[in-house]
């Protein structure tokens, strides 16, 4: 396996969702008079979600922007046990929260609609540093959500530091927001790559394995074990490419390339749809969206988009 | 900077607690029957945790094993509600739990203590695979331990899939292990490297930054964000070397090294002790012990010491 599949230089950077350039003042975080300085300056704005959308300003049907001011923040539901401080943005302070309202009720208020964030990615609508604004902020206002209750003891618990804690005053507890290494990968036997499809991918689209990683392992070694289950295939030589946030909720995609030591596929049927080898004129097809029987991959959001461009670009 | 300080090969295999061998059989943690076959299987062992303590069987003063039959297991207070099947080694089955018992209580067991998981790393007296499942027994035991409330609405939780989920049957959630992505990073200007010192390390010890990876950042991102927070410097290119699992309680380690764009430290202090700038030569002299002041770098189970080795391998 050529050692190029192994650059230094920066794949993650244009990864869907990486584009956040804020300034996230973390060691501010636990200054309260600071934090409460930044909700009340002009500037400051807030992004809101419902569970995987994003609350947009509507022109029709257009989705026009993310950012709302306090005054429409607080009319549109914002939950103030889940608001985030996320950075700022050449000086303007950024904050997201969860909001009460459902889809009906934001439509009742005119010029609002729920947008879901990977539907705002594909629209190719909103600058890479707005996406990774509501990526960051999904992900924690959504954690905030489903965590207000302590895991150790089972009180409710307080946001802390800018919403980047949680704190049970009963047992004294600290919780801090989830984010969950995935390692997904192209096994590849040089000349073809291996991609998979799960039953609930659009028809006729495959992909490259993934899993979540699990407490002690090395990233490598998650990338054998999730082929080895989910393909039957051993691997050798795992080479780290490129990362990406992916927020839904929140995870960190580790993006790889791996080596097959065996081609013979064996398809965890529980896991997978299907399974196989795919040459480089087939894959090429597929990402060009001119497979002959429609067969497809996924799109530039997608670290696995990024894994397959870099793998066709090698010379055969 | 070399791009030599990217290689292929994979660093991550000789890391600390990173020698784990056991086959997880992950796909088969949903059927009870096979798990229940497997803690009934005659070669069936435990590990036990206090805390971030083994339960060693000793020898005098002198920790022998970990592995403990199913009558120890129960005698040394095993809790049935913090049970993980962990896997397989070559066919006999192991499990971890965290148990009820206090360092004094073992005592009077005779024969049992609990031993720092750091120290028996240290004392290069058990095999790396042995300390590789030990660091995931005791990530998992710990999670059960300190996990058994749903942080979404505070009800106990019940053990399921072989200790690999949580279910609350009040509101329905599912609750997985967490596994924190850290990044830590060696920079360097190309002739020295930037080590810095917390409190609450060994006297005169230096070691690499490092810090949680947030939500919505990239591996890269994270690691150019923390070296501006620890030590107020600009990096430029990131390049990943190693990974890590450690158990404390539990983390991904994420070993780069990162290109300084700026030399000037400004040092954070409630962060950071000191920070500086170090030469080859007195790099070289920490990790050899022979440094003319007694300044010292971590021992071979840090990723630290994988990332500093490798640098120092590279010619001036």
């Amino acid at each position: 396996m050529s050692t190029d599949f192994f650059p230094a230089t920066e794949a993650s950077r244009h990864a869907g969702f990486a584009g956040n350039r804020l300034d996230r003042c973390a060691t501010r975080r636990d200054d309260q008079g600071w934090i409460a300085e930044q909700a009340a300056h002009p500037d400051c704005r807030y992004v809101l979600f419902v569970e995987d959308s994003a609350v947009m300003q509507m022109d029709g049907e257009t989705p026009v922007s993310p950012l709302m001011t306090r005054t429409q923040a607080k009319r549109l539901g914002a939950k103030p046990d889940t608001l985030v401080f996320l950075g700022t943005d050449e000086g303007r302070p950024r904050f997201a929260a969860a909001t009460a309202l459902d889809a009906d009720s934001l439509a009742q208020l005119g010029r609002y609609a729920p947008v879901s964030l990977r539907g705002l990615a594909m629209q190719d609508r909103m600058s890479a540093h707005d996406l990774g604004l509501l990526a960051e902020g999904k992900s924690l206002a959504f954690w905030h959500f489903r965590h207000r209750f302590c895991a150790n003891c089972g009180s409710p618990t307080m946001l802390a530091a800018g919403g980047w804690r949680r704190e049970c005053a009963t047992c004294g507890a600290h919780h801090f927001p989830r984010t969950d290494p995935v390692v997904i990968m192209l096994v590849t036997d040089g000349e073809r790559c291996l991609l998979g499809r799960q039953a609930r991918f659009a028809p006729g689209m495959y992909s490259a394995l993934a899993g979540f990683l699990e407490p002690g392992e090395t990233i490598e070694d998650a990338v054998r074990r999730e082929v080895a289950e989910e393909a039957g295939l051993t691997v050798g030589a795992v080479g780290y490419y490129a990362s990406q946030p992916w927020p839904f909720p929140s995870t960190l995609m580790i993006g790889c390339f791996a080596e097959a030591l065996t081609t013979a596929i064996t398809v965890d049927e529980d896991e997978l749809e299907d399974c196989r080898w795919f040459g480089r004129d087939e894959a090429q097809a597929m990402l060009d969206g001119v497979h002959p029987k429609g067969l497809s991959a996924p799109r530039p959001l997608a670290l696995a988009h990024t894994l397959l461009e870099r793998f066709l670009s090698e010379p055969a």
